[in-house]
This record gives C-alpha cells, structure tokens and sequence, in this order.
C-alpha cells in the first residue's frame, strides 16, 4: 500500500472540471510554438523538500509523519522513500526529478558508507528510472547540512573539509552521469561568512575558484555534457553568500576564468532576497550569457527570510517565461519546484495541491508568453526605442569612432539640445495585462 | 559679512572642552602610524548637499534659505556660493572638497554657455584654492538632475544624451585636472531602469563599457594621474542600478576590461541599501583590489532610502577604517562626506554640528584602528584559523595539484574525518569591543 | 484649445478592442451582485500627483512641463489647472475626484490671502462641478509641505503652527461640506519624527488626540455627515510616522476615544512600507471595524520608498475587493488613485494610460471577487475550519464559562490528545487562481 | 565532573585585564544613582537557547553535542541540564534565570505525565534556587513547538488545542509563583497566520483576547503579584504575529480592557524586524504606559530573521538604558539574555565569551546613561523646545479651551505667521557621542 494510495493520477482535465486533484491549464501535449508544454517547461519535483523535509522550523518540531522519516534503518527508510517518490512523481505526472546525494542515500559514519550507501541507492533509481521513463534533470551534493559544514565546504578553513566536500560532489557528479542527469547544480549553502571579524575573503574566494576549476576538469573528464550551473543566494544560513546574485556570480566566474563553463540555476526567492525581481535575475542572466536553468518557487514579500512557497503567480511567471522563451527556452535546465509545503499542509494531498497550483500557473504563463512572443509588442517598442543606436552615429559611438574629446566638440559643435521622450511604463503594463488577461 | 559670521575657527580642543563647535578627538597633526591624523583621513566637504540643497524633499520645499539660493543672475550666486563654500571649508579646516560640474557653474540653456560657464567658476576656484590651500578630492559631472537624463545618461536611448553626457564629462575631467584634482568620481545615478519592459540590458551595458573605456582613454590623453572612480548604488531613483554594488561592479569591469583601470568610491548607505554591511563593501572592494575611496555618511537602518545622514557609529567605523589601514590606508583617496544636515537643521551652525560630529567620530574609529593594528589580535587568529591552507596538503590544492577525483580517492584513502571547529565570533566581537571601549 | 485634446474621451470597448484608450474591462453601467461597477468601484483621481506634481524627484528636476506649471499668476495658473483638471476627469469618466487645499488655491503669504483663494476655488469648483457632474470623494489639507511644517503640524513643539494647521483643516472640512465631499481624509504627512533625541512621544501623542478631536468636534458642528478618514503610513519623509498601520491607528484612537468616529484611509504602499500585505491591512481593518476607503496604489518590492504607482495586479486587487466586498462594500469611501506616473512618462497620454490599466485591473478584480463571493468556498471552509467554536464547549470558552484552572482541570480529566489539522494553504491559492484564470 | 569544569568563577577584573573569561566592565556591586549595577541591571540567562537549542538551524543539524543532549532518559537528561545550567548560573555570576515550561522538563505522552514531570523538576529547580541564590526572572510556557500548535495556541480553529495550552499556562504560572518568579510571559510564537485565505481574524483576536482574560484572573486567583508581560513579535516563523509591535499590543489590550494588567517584554530583534529601532519600541512602551521587561539581543541588519545575537552595541544600549532610567528604571522586570551564541560557537566557552561580551557592553551603556541622566542635557533641550505647550496657549489648546473655528478664527485675527526652528539633530547626536566617548 503507497502512502499516496488516496491521490488518483493527475490529469489535464481542462477548466471546466472541479476536480482540485486535476490540472485545469497544464495538457503536456498541448504545441505552443512548436513544441509540447512539457517540452517548453521541463517540469521537475525535487526529493529535499517533498521526501525529506518533515515540517519543522526554527521553532517547532515535523508535522507530516511520513512514514519513511520514522525511526528504522537508515537503507530500508532511503528505499522506502524512493518507493514514495517515484509514487509520487508517476501520479503526478511530471517528466523530471532533482536530488542531493544525501536526501536518496544515508550519509552513514566514512566516507567508505557514503559512497556504498549513494552506489546502492543509484542502482534502485536507475531501475525506478528504467520503470517509470522519469529523468533525472540535475544532481547535487549536500555539503551544508552536516556539522562538518558549519564554517563552509569549499570556502572552510580546514583542507580536509574541503577534501570531504570534494569527495561528495564527485560521487554526486558521477551518480548524476550514470543517471542520465541533464545537468549538475553547485548551490553554495554556506559558502560565506557569519562575521567578517573571522574571515580572510580573499583565501575563501581562492578556495572556491578552485573548487569550481576542479568541478569544470572533472565534467570533461568524464564526458559528462550536461551543464553545470551556481545558484545564488544572499544569506540565509549565514550573513553573507559569495553567491549573492546572478551579477556578483558573474563578475566570479570571470575572476577565474569560468565565464563560459558555468551557467546559473536562478530561484525566484534568492532573487528576492537579493533585493531583485525574480524577472530581474532571469534577465540580467540573459544578458550576461549565462542562463541556465530555474528552481521555481516564490518568497512571502513581508518575510525576510527563504519561504521557498509553490509559485502561484501568473503576473509574474509570465514576464519569466517571456524572457526564456525570447532567449531560446531552456537547453537542459528546466524549471525544478525548489518548493515546500506549509508547515501546517500536512495531508498527503497538499503535496499534490502544491505541486498542480505552481504546474497550472506555469501552463498559465507559458501560454500568455507565447502570445506576447507571437506577436511581440514589446520588443517592436523596445527597438523603436534604442533605434538611434542602431543609426550611424550610434554605431560609431560603440564602434570606438569616437573619444570624450571629440566627441564633445563634435557635441558643441553641432549645439546639440536632446530632449527627454516618454519611456511610456504605463502604457507597457497595461499592454502586458492585455496579454495576461484579454 | 559671511552667512558663517557666527561661527568661529573650529579647533581642536580635546575632550576636556564643553564648546559644541570644537573638534574633541581630531586633532589634526597627531601622528599615528608615521601619518597625521589628516593625512590619514584625507577629509573632504562635499559641494552639493552642503551648499546647493536648499533642505527640500519630496513631499516639501526648502527650508534653509541660504542666500546664494535665492533668485538672482546664476553666475553671482554661483560666485556667492562659491565664497561661502570657502569660508565655511576654511572655518572648519577640512582640507578637501569636492564637487559637480552643475554645482559650482549653471548649467546654461546650451552646450557653450556650460562651457563658459564652467571655465569661469574653475578660474574662480583655482584663485580660491590658492588663498586657503584647499585642495580638490575629486570632481564629477551631474549627468542625472537635468530631464534629458531623465532616462538615464550614458545608458539613454538616445546617441545625443550619451554625447551631451560625454560632453559634461570631458569637461568636468579637465576642470578636476586644472584644479589638481586627486581622483574623479563616476556616479551613474539613472543608469539603470524603472521597468525592464522598456529596457535593453544588453545594449545598455554596452553603451556604459565603452563610456566607461572613453573615460580611461581620455585620462591617460590628458595626463590626470589620479584615480577613476565608479560609485556603486543599488537603486533610487532608479528602480534598478547597474553598479548595484563592489561586486556587481567588479563583474562589469572584467566584461570591459577595465578591472585594472578603475576603483570604487564606496558609500555606507549604499551598502545597506544594497543590503551589506558598509565593512562588507570596504572589504570585498579591498578583496577584489578595486578600492578606491570613500563616500563617508550613514543611512536609517529602518528607512529603505539614501537619507545621506553624517556617520557617528565609532563602532562601524573602526571596523571600516581598521580594514582601510590593513590594506595600507588611502592612496589618492579619502573620506568625502556625502551627507547632509536633517531638512529640519536649518541654522547654518547645523552644518557644522553636522561636520564635526563625523569628524570626530573618525578620529575615535581611526585611533581605535590603529590600536587594532598595533596588536592585530584578530589577523593572528585569522592566520592561526587558515594555517591549513598554508601546509602542504592546502598549498598542494590551490596550486592545482589534485583533480575532483584524485582529492576524492586520496580521501578515502585516508578515510578523513574532519570536526567543525568554533568561529569564536563571540570572543572576536568582545575583542574588539575592547578595543573600543578599553 | 486643451492640453488634452489629442485624447479621445475613454470609453468602454471590451476585451476584442486594440485601442490602448479605451476601457477593455471597465465597464460602468454592469450589474454585479446589483450595483453597477462604477457603484462598486467609486473611483476617483487625485489632484496632487496628477495636475501638481512637476515629475521631479530627489535627484532631478521636473520632466512635465505642463502649462499650468510655468510661472505666471498663481490664481490664473490654478484656474488654468482646475480648466485642465476637469478636461481630464471628463474625458476619464470617473464620477470622483480628491484634493488638498493647497493643491487647488495658491497658499498666499498670509492666512487671509490663504482663505480668500480657497474660498475663490472653491467658487470655480462648484461651479465645474455642476457643469460635469464630477463629484468630490474627499477633501485634505496640506500640512505638511511648507516649511513651517518641518517637525510636525498637530505634533510641532510650536502651538501658533498646530493653529496654522487648525485653521487650513478648518478651511478644507469647510470646503469639503460646500463641494459635496463625500469623505474627510487626514494624513499626517510629518506626524512622527526624525529623532527621538529631540522628540517627546506623550506630549506629542495628545498633541494629535486632541487634534482628531477638535476634526470630529467640528464635523459635528458644521453637519458634516461624511466619514472622517485617517490614512496610515509608517514613515517617509520622517524616520516614524505616529500613523504605522491600522493597529497602531487603532490603538491611538482607543486612547483618544475616536474609535466610532474614525475611519481609515488605506494605501497599498503604505502597507507594504510597514511590512504588511495590501489584503492585511484592508482584512485588519475590517476585523477593527475601522474601515473606510482605499488610496488604491502600489510601491514596487525592491524599492524602500513610496512610488506610488498605479495598481495592476488583478492577483493582488481581487483578494482586495473580496475583502471589501464581503464586508459589505464602500459605504462613503472608494478607490482613490493616489498614483502618479514615471518621471520618465512626461507625455499627457500617459496620464491616462496609467488611469485606464488601473481602472481595468480594478474592473478585473471586481468581476473575480464577485465570484468569489457568490461562490464563496473560502468562505465555507473557513466556517468548517473553526466549527469547534461555534460549539458548546467553544461558547463556553468565549462566554467566560472557564477559569484557566477549571479548564485545566477539565483537560487532563478529559486526558485531551488534539492533533493538528492541515491548513490546506495550497489548496485555496489554487481556489483563488481559478476564480481568476477559470 | 562539569562540562563547565575548564571556566573559572567569571569575575570583575577591571579594564586592566586581559583575561576574556572576566568581567572588564561589569561591576555588579558598584553603586551608581544609588542603586547598584546588578540592581539596576537584573540580568538573568535563558534555558533555551542556552541549554536546549543543539546548534541546528534550517539547513543544518546540531553542531554542540552537550551531553545532556545526547539520547537517554529523558528525566535524567533534564536533572543533568539543570545541573549544568546552574552550574553555568553560578560561574557567570549572574542572579536570575528564565525558563519556558518545556525546557526544564519533558512533555511526556500526556497532560498527565507534562504535569507530572513539570512538578518534579520544579522541584528540582527550587532546591537548586536555594542553594545557589539563584532567582526567577520570569517563566512562560512553550506553546508553539509541538505539532499541535502548528495552527497556533490560543488562536487555534480547535478549541481543544487553546484548553491544552491554558493547561500548560496554568502549570507554567503556578510553578513561577510556587520559584518565586518576578513576572510571567506570554509569547505567541504562532499567534498569528501563515496565510488571510484560512484566516478568521476576528474569531482569532477574540479567542486571544480571552486568553489573556483567564491568565489576569488566574494571576489574581493565585496571588500571583509579579508582571504579566506579552512580548511583541511581527512575524516569524508565522507570516504575521498578532502581536506585532508595542503600538500594536497596546491597541489589543485596550480592546480586551486588559492595558493596566498587562505589560510589555521587548525584544530588540523583535523591533528591528518590525521596522522600528530599539530605542523606539521601548520609548513608545513607556509613553503608552505598558513597558515592562527587556529581552536583551540584537538582529543582523541585514538578515531578515530573529538571529538572536548578544547585544554588543555601546552606542545602541546606552540610549536603551537611558529611556528605562528616565522612567524610574525596571521594577520587576531585567535584561534577560534572549540570546544565542552563533551554531558555529560550539565550545562550552563561547556560551561564556557571549554571555560576558554582552553584560560587560550593558555596563558600559548603563554608565554612560547615567551621566546622560546626572545632568540631563537632552532633557532640557526637549523642555525648551516644547515650552510653547506650556504657556497659556498650550495649555488653553489641550485642555480644550479652544474648538477648530474658534482657533481658526484666533490665527487669522493674530495673523500668525510662525516659522520653522531648527531641530538641531546633528548637535544632539554629538552630545550623546560625547557622553558615550567623553
């Protein structure tokens, strides 16, 4: 008997239906520009949150009493939460699924466990993989959990804590290529500092370059062509990420030469946290030519802290799909639900509700994106706008024609007056609502 | 008569003295570590919020009614403005200032009339420097009050308005010049967008690189040996700015090459807004080798906007200072007060309450740091918490003598067990607090 | 010939219509839950932001130019203003329009010339009014904007400058009686302070009770039978605004015994300033019995200051109206658009395209709260959620039938094990966004 | 044999030690406005943090491994942390002490067995009490852990949940009156909603409101003389407390007629992430009448959670200690170490580096207050620049004397045309420097 027994597959049922078990706007086949939503959305559920995670917070105990978070044998319980979560995902219906190497096997007490623990527990995923046509769309590892990774993994103090960290990541890249895993995420959990008063900023950076390098030589080592993505994240655990947000990983990554090896997993929440718009960081990513792949979710905009909530709005995952889709769509990435349920949703449905609401937001805002690309206003005004720059004396600007100096007389001598013209927000929005809302 | 009449010399007069208009710690000739106090904190009075604000805000006029603020022919009140700037910088002994194009000449209705204009009051300036031995921190252009800016300056759509900014620059790069000028100062206060539905993020940083390049080019045509500075900000009035902050700026100097050319003028409320520590900024702009100078003032920890109040934490300034020492103090730097009185501080003592209380709170930072470095408690245990990376096992590392997989084997191997070890963020902090408080 | 004459007047033309001037939601003559929407709504636009504001800002000068701005005779400029003022609200249609007193006469240089300019504008008003049919939702004074406001109207350690204020609020509740106001609005622009080092909390507290005291006082003398309206803020431009939220206004009125007398004026931005949600705030009001009308607006995520831009999430605005609507509706108040444009929208037709798309997300939330409403699930699962305590032993509880003793005693006798129930969070926000996507 | 064994006695040793495992500030018998500073201060250590918290956070598990942590029988577990609590009591040398129910004693399977354990260690407690001299600042129960307030306490939708947590109230009171405790608390860690759409505010604050009815009557039942003091918190780990802020805890108790039974506990991390300052929320609680006790911490500015540090700020505290002071100073309230050390501070000895760090920066600040308060120049300045409400005028107005036409009236016959003076803010920061540096 599986835990999710009372949940019946969950199926495109379309809006007029009433069934809350069903999806009312997501129809995986259903061609938008030429490919299926799945295609477009490539739709994981991740195991941390959903399988592992048993409602606690700072200031209370679990609530959910999955039956696999009860006291037992560490490899029974791993199995049995694998049974739950391919349960799960095959009801549910969604092509992908995302782990760390610690939420699928226990860690056990050496690293000689660990790596025996994570070797079984792939051999039982690849067979649920076999079985159920999922896939697997990125593997991690957590290094960030255990005390050993209280003061960082990479960016640690001691060499072997970072030695051990290695050893981690490199099983779990390895898991990820014997998984068929489209690509492999790096997320800095405590990389950065509680106190500057104890921390030598230019050591730790040096240390984490290395580290992504060591990353980097071990992908084309073992042939592995998925992409490796960062994501960054301000705080929380501690004071200060070195991850902080898509710009600050770039200005890194250039630091060490990793501009064009590395791309970033962008989550709704760090964007927040960071001071951005959640369409902030998709598009500054574009632009930076380091786009890679989504953790969808969405933060609470009173609470300062990472909620990692179902996303639900459509106003917003519209502009987000918008600048993927007129970037090219995802590669490899996809959009990976980095979401947990409330700690008071503690019913096997909720997990359900949680994942359908975000699933038909997505299908909701893929579609308005569509619409906006078919016939894309917004980028028509937009190349209006900057036309100027695309005229002779605008190309010889960025072309180097000029220096301050001439540029200048050429200036006062032309006695040149430009005045200001409307950047018409306003009327922008409103032309996005008519997307959104006819 | 002077608007200062009332308003003595200010002293320095040590704690012992009750007189509110007299410096109580700095003392300008006390040497420190080989330097004055003076040399070391390179003080400067800013010209635009101390003699251009009329005490304004958005939701009321002014409240100062300075004299040269009040109707008449700009170029006398410029020139009333300019003998109350150098009385009060004589009054009160700081021996920098610094300023806007816009603020020390009006604007004009066209190019040529700035030109003259500027040319006019730098002739008056230089004549005035020469009376008092006041010097020039460093000159910028206002590229950001006038409505053609109104989209941004070199980022505007426009070719024109990047050409009457360049054209304000190269101006205001000359005049800093002429004046013996320390460093000049790029702020970039519209660079950057209020929605992106109008926003090329591409195309605009590539207009902002090649400013920036021309900047670079023009200083080395013209000789200016001092520093180029780029102030980061994060936003307002913009809803978003490019230089966000020390590592967002970093990450673009290395898109444009530029990461050897140019420093950072770093600002405490820019920081917090950013939602950094101002220590968090000075250090990862030292970090990064990108530090330059510094905008010295404070935000409300409770008001989300740049309220440019004057510093008077000695508690956040020693750490600043202490940080500044360690990387060798200023070079061509300083601190510049980018602060103004509270809109209620209408009586022209106030600016210098306003002055003196920072002052003073920098030289207790300053003399603090420097006990701080006399006996660098915390850099010894920073040293004796990373000696690992020292060994051979951490050198052997970072000099890249281990693949992910050879580290991992190696581990195994030696089947590592790595225990956390305290941060001692506690004892730090009371380390330091003695410093301050003995 | 009008400044507006290039705008059409704004009509209904349905979702099939392309015309960016026209309403495509908004339809005023539809009947929901029987009242039109226009009943519903009760939309007025403001003079302030509107027709007064240049579209300066902190760091810039005003990009407008509107006729009515440039210098000349202030009372022709002001007629000149009201011509344009009702050109606009004439070709919007909306029935209602607000103002300060400032906003439509000229202060003058004393008291007198202050009221005998009013007194003309309020001539010119009623007048216009007959004319248009426009009707005045409510009326303010301006206590906050002129120098003599700085620390304060009703709080300043001045007596002479709380009658100052007195006599503008007297002059405008005069005003606001002769014009039909159907509302009196106080907002206590510099209410608060900048520092508590120079602030005495209790005598400014009964300095503002008896302020709202003498406003109710002389409601009821004049026959004012309108509501009186306190808008909360938290802060901007001071560091704290005595006006917070709607508890902290709550709690002010209790002491002063106003809490059947006042009503609040709600902003969204002032909302999320304080750390709420736009839905607490109007759902904490109505749970108060405080609730009176809405300055319908939004303030952007990222940024820490009130922008003030015009609503246009329906996701946002139909949880809103839900509120409102389950409450009974308007009584006297309505949306008010407290909203301007971008400094960069400097053209007249942004005027109204920031109107319209305001006006349409309105009509949009409107349709899908009235499902909402006449549907209402959320309703009926929050009645099932506390049944308990429309229980027996629930009224007992409420009813006083318990000491903690005796309920403690009944506890452990009835050996009590509750256990938690789901909350179901994710279930309704999928409720919600059917109501809104279908 | 003591997990404390390798700390000494923590004593006094003056500014001239080195030693960090002493006092350098901290004189407890040192007398200062006749009382002394142990008097003044009342500092008492918390169980929870101190003793229960295992150094976990939300990504992390546990890194302190104190022994009475470890597995075992929960009874002995709970007689071997109250021996290393009072063990860590009398080394640090402080004189009081507080507890929440749940951490002293197990909660066992049943109210029975919570009873019955709650009483045997209270046992406990009191020889230990005896013994040491230790003291009770305060108890409260721990209503919000256990799954069965994931919903809430008092404000749950159950009502039998609000029995079980008036049971354990009950129990907790009793055992503070039955240790001689000075106050009782109640903190409503998940008095609030995670979200509006399963929310019946009213019913919520109805429920809470005769909560707090039954806890004043049973106080009064049981001749219980101390405080009750509610501690205010905005959110965390709810979306929004109902106990938001001071103002708001005020508005609430005047609703439930409870604002002369009922004080205030105030956090200063609680204020911080409420949007006020420190200093606010306890100026504000003394001007509404409702201050009580102090939890003694501080937030990291820029992390948006209750990160619980030690107080380390001089320059914070002093202006704290300065507005308790002017009050008459604590009655039955302290400083109580609402305070953790960060999870990487795992020695036994960073418990104490925080723990004395902190009493020593309140040592310094209540010094500098008292001189603030020997010769109160802050208090004759506010005297001055309000002395206008002490003339006739002022006193005419808020006794009523005038009505707003009879005011209005009086200043245009007067014509007054009063002008703004100078807040002076700069100046009143540089006294408060000069009290806190000399």
């Amino acid at each position: 008997m599986s835990y999710f027994d009372a949940i019946p597959k969950i199926r495109f049922e379309g809006t007029g239906s009433d069934n809350p078990l069903a999806f009312h706007h997501y129809d995986p086949s259903k061609k938008l520009l030429g490919k299926t939503m799945a295609e477009h959305l490539r739709l994981a559920v991740c195991y941390w949150h959903t399988f592992v995670w048993p409602g606690s917070d700072v200031f209370g105990a679990g609530t959910f009493e999955r039956p696999w978070q009860q006291a037992g044998d560490p490899m029974a319980q791993a199995r049995l939460k694998a049974d739950a979560a391919f349960d799960f995902f095959s009801r549910l219906g969604t092509p992908y699924y995302t782990f760390h190497d610690t939420d699928i096997a226990p860690e056990g007490n050496s690293l000689g466990e660990y790596q025996k623990n994570l070797a079984e527990m792939v051999d039982v995923l690849e067979a649920k993989q076999a079985t159920t046509g999922m896939k697997l769309l990125w593997g991690t590892a957590n290094v960030f959990s255990h005390p050993r990774y209280a003061a960082g993994a990479a960016t640690n103090p001691q060499p072997d804590v970072f030695a051990y960290a290695a050893t981690q990541v490199r099983n779990a890249m390895d898991a990820t290529l014997r998984l068929g895993g489209a690509n492999y995420v790096l997320w800095g959990g405590r990389e950065g500092y509680d106190t500057l008063l104890n921390t030598d900023l230019k050591r730790e950076r040096a240390q984490l370059g290395r580290f992504f390098q060591m990353v980097i030589e071990h992908k084309y080592k073992i042939g592995f062509d998925g992409l490796i993505l960062i994501e960054p994240k301000p705080q929380e655990p501690t004071k200060h990420q070195y991850d902080y947000d898509t710009a600050t990983v770039y200005g890194f990554l250039k630091e060490f030469g990793l501009e064009n090896e590395v791309k970033t997993n962008l989550e709704a929440n760090h964007a927040t946290l960071a001071g951005h718009s959640f369409q902030h960081e998709v598009a500054t990513s574009i632009a930076l030519g380091v786009f890679g792949s989504i953790d969808a979710n969405r933060g609470d905009p009173q609470n300062g802290w990472d909620t990692d909530q179902f996303p639900n709005s459509v106003e917003e995952l519209t502009l987000v799909i918008y600048e993927i889709l007129r970037a090219g769509g995802f590669t490899s990435g996809g959009f990976n639900f980095d979401t947990k349920v409330r700690r008071q949703s503690s019913d096997p449905a909720d997990l359900f509700h949680g994942h359908i609401g975000a699933i038909d937001a997505l299908a909701l805002g893929l579609e308005r994106a569509v619409k906006m690309i078919e016939r894309d206003t917004l980028a028509e005004l937009k190349a209006r706008r900057y036309a100027g720059w695309d005229g002779t004396f605008g190309r010889k600007i960025l072309d180097g024609g000029f220096s301050l100096a001439s540029m200048a007389d050429d200036a006062v001598l032309r006695n040149i007056h430009p005045n200001h013209r409307s950047g018409e927000q306003e009327l922008l929005e409103n032309i996005v609502n008519r997307y959104i809302y006819g």
